[in-house]
């Protein structure tokens, strides 16, 4: 049946899409696998599989960090795992490109049968200031981020005497109403309003935790009567929820909404849908919203061998005609059927085209909470929790992880909120910053160890008088840097700078300073000069 | 007894000295807390202590992350915690300085006691590579590092094909025969092994682990017949070791021996000695070997409020004249008997001198195996290992700790080694890196995304002509530059370079080079120039 040279089937994808085609593919091909006649390729960003449902409890803790990921060497076994991140797709020559690991090695697969698994990606194009201060909720290292962040904040107001700066401190947004948005915010109020009762300067009554959607009612994807139940119990928790509220940017200390309010805040959590993947997007193929159209056998036409499924594909249920939603659900049961049909086209037998109906959908609310509606039954409160888990327990994949997960959960019933700060990022020598017209990126008086260069925008350097009057020193436009006198002197600030017009710079740390600018004669030249001129 | 200002007690560092000495003082000043008289303040990096003994664990993650650190809060509820970098201690004002949290303000603390309890740091001084290329461990961070190495080089094995390259990857060296070496090198040993299972292309005998040694026997704080014992066991397990061996340098892929032997590696684990904390370096007071000297009450001569404890201070024990070793054991103790000693002080009292003999010493070797030296008692093998786990599980602060680590290794007895890599740091936009004479940085046809810029040696630039014979190029010195056309163009390498001399190279990713170089006007005509000239 099969022909001398192996068969190769590569995924592309290490989402929920991607490890069920290769699981499903590992049983339907047992016997070819082992024979050598077909081998299943899988590239993937990182090793592990996120369990999304259960990512927000990474913030609390409750779940150890490993257990809400599955390692995909474990499930699947007989898959060659490229831990590699995807640099190109050629379908005419049907190969794919990956990024060298350590050295400078690229891996070129060359397939026969293509699954695009892909995903979406995070997106803040378009909403100034977000990419630079917002925090996704996606991947588990933003979880993590985001946990590491609440304890900062906590750690920080504890000693903070500044009402104003507290304020933002104890401010915690999330924008989007939705599944992950609700989830998110839930976890994050129980575990800022627990953990507060550790600090001795914090009072949980100062704790503020704000939901922006931009609808009239959250969760839409849910009926009217579970979205209410919902709203209604996050608010007796202390959500403060604005409804019909659109976020369009961010700086540092501050969230700013269509109309022009801000909300001061120092966490920002953005969980509003993602755009396309740019891989797939530069696909020569033929697109519907950002994703790829496959017809019914979740097949690309027009070029045999090439599939797609979960969020980067645009699917239409063969029995209701509608397009399928991207949830975890639908990925899976479309990775099955399109590692059938991956099969029946290496057997020369008739592909099986995809129909699905959602079994139900569940939002935890935190705390003992959730609500559930499943086979059209509408459950809320503690017994949607207990659903809730036990559906997620029996899904997650693993025994080991079902045996950890089980345990962590019974050990959080009894044990307090973990509020170890884990800092693992080092930081980082160069990055982004963005201010909003009249913002102050650094006062006189300032301690500042960054240098900074304008790439768009133009700011504005003053001085105050005793009396506090301020002379305007000079204006300073694209290319133009400042703060410059603090990299080769311990001094305070001795000027004001504030952005003139909506400004995006480029912040320098003294170490990549020092290294860089030091050793590349140009550079030091130019600094030499600057310095001399304006201190002078 | 207590005057009306409140007697101000500050804490420097949160490892066990610093812990153990609020521990104790807010047991023993409960009183005079709770009415205001006495306040307690402690400043750490991080916001947890580290239970080191505990930390080779991580590697294998045996025990969860969050289980071999305790958060300080938790243990010492009424004492104020500043999570903070210290910048500098005035003696003179009686003042400390800490580094500013977000935004930019400072916090200046004010003390009539002062104890320092900053320990040592981890120090690469003098040997080339290492600061670039071997992983220190101390820090929580640290052990998650070496885990996320651990996993990536066998994920990157596990594809690769050039036999050489491969050798590197499974080779995984560790320097330093102490505890704590012993006890990393034990823990990888076990985990590389047993998690090579889940890589196909990975044979368990491809793998070599290594283990440096200064001396002639590993172990020197053990007898004889315990070391013997340990190194006869790692030795059967499989650990190569190398002793009367020094370490004397490192390049990206191979640790450097004295003698000039190379073992070519990607994973170089350094536990070696670490230097003193420069802060307490830079303090004006009698030193010994790095520490500052105390006399028999641990009180700093000359200097009365001023307290010093565990690895930072130099002791004198009380009863045997001996220098204290810096080990958890002793730290504890002096903290207790410094809190005593303060106490005492503020009531006008007489101090105690300090004096302890240890109870023993302790080592484990992986999978249920030790060796102890307990009251003058030598045990080995697996009852050694049952007295560390629990001696060390009754040690571990806090109940929760003791509860979740007691489950962990519960667990851990019917779970295979979880194999997830969690990547949580960002690429650096700017790294250092050091290169031996006549290696190579980078060859003709690699991809490459880096500039590099000499920051010293030379290095020169060749390439080869069809029959494979070398042309020299050019030579490049201080702060010159090469790699630049990798970050205007697509293209490969379009030459080889290779180091003359030993060098030092900062390379620039390409986006930390378009954001910083592309703004900056005299740096983008230095190198739009530099490109014409080198392409023409």
């Amino acid at each position: 049946m099969m022909s001398q040279r192996p068969r190769r089937i590569l995924i592309l994808g290490g989402g929920f899409g991607g490890v069920y085609t290769a699981l499903t593919l590992e049983k339907l091909l047992k016997k070819e696998i082992r024979r050598g006649e077909v081998e299943l390729g899988l590239v993937s960003r990182e090793n592990y599989m996120v369990f999304q449902p259960m990512l927000p409890e990474v913030i609390s803790g409750s779940i150890g960090i490993l257990d809400t990921i599955a390692p995909i060497r474990r499930l699947c076994p007989n898959t060659n795992l490229y831990t590699r991140t995807i640099e190109s797709i050629d379908l005419g020559h049907r190969s794919v490109t990956a990024t060298a690991g350590f050295g400078s090695r690229q891996h070129h697969l060359h397939y026969d049968h293509l699954v695009l698994a892909l995903g979406n990606v995070t997106s803040f194009a378009g909403q100034p200031g977000l990419a630079e201060y917002a925090l996704p909720f996606k991947y588990l290292g933003d979880a993590l981020a985001l946990r590491n962040r609440l304890i900062h904040t906590l750690e920080e107001a504890d000693i903070e005497q500044d009402p104003e700066v507290r304020r933002a401190l104890l401010t915690f947004v999330v924008a989007g109403g939705g599944f992950s948005g609700v989830e998110a915010v839930a976890e994050l109020n129980d575990f800022v309003r627990a953990a507060a009762r550790s600090f001795r300067h914090v009072d949980a009554r100062e704790i503020r935790v704000v939901l922006l959607h931009a609808g009239g009612l959250i969760l839409p994807e849910l009926p009217k009567s579970l979205a209410e139940f919902a709203q209604g119990l996050l608010m007796k928790r202390g959500v403060e929820i604005k409804l019909d509220t659109l976020l369009v940017g961010a700086t540092a200390d501050s969230a700013v909404l269509q109309g022009g309010e801000r909300i001061p805040t120092r966490t920002l959590v953005s969980t509003v849908p993602s755009g396309p993947n740019p891989l797939v997007a530069m696909l020569p193929l033929k697109m519907e919203r950002g994703r790829v159209v496959v017809d019914a056998t979740l097949a690309v036409p027009e070029h045999p061998g090439v599939w797609a499924v979960g969020d980067c594909a645009y699917i239409r249920d063969a029995r209701s005609g509608e397009a399928c939603p991207p949830t975890a659900q639908h990925a899976t049961r479309e990775a099955q059927c399109v590692a059938r049909n991956i099969v029946a086209a290496l057997r020369g037998e008739p592909a099986t085209p995809f129909s699905f109906k959602a079994l139900g959908k569940m939002g935890a609310l935190g705390r003992r909470s959730a609500v559930a509606e499943i086979f059209g039954f509408k459950v809320s409160g503690f017994l949607a929790w207990w659903l809730w888990r036990t559906i997620y327990l029996m899904k997650l994949p693993g025994l080991d992880r079902k045996l950890r997960v089980a345990t962590d959960w019974t050990l959080d019933l009894v044990l307090p909120p973990d509020i170890v700060q884990l800092k693992t990022e080092r930081a980082l020598g160069v990055r982004r910053e963005y201010f909003e017209p009249g913002q102050v990126i650094f006062r006189e008086g300032d301690r500042g160890d960054w240098l900074y260069v304008v790439t768009e925008g133009e700011v504005e350097v003053v001085r105050s008088s005793e009396d506090g009057e301020e002379t305007s020193l000079r204006r300073l436009g694209r290319g133009e840097c400042f703060g410059e006198i603090a990299l080769v002197s311990d001094r305070p600030r001795s000027a004001t700078v504030r952005a003139v017009s909506a400004s995006n710079v480029l912040a320098v740390d003294r170490d990549a300073f020092q290294a860089l600018f030091a050793t590349l004669p140009p550079l030091r030249s130019f600094f030499e000069s600057l310095i001399a001129t304006r201190t002078r």
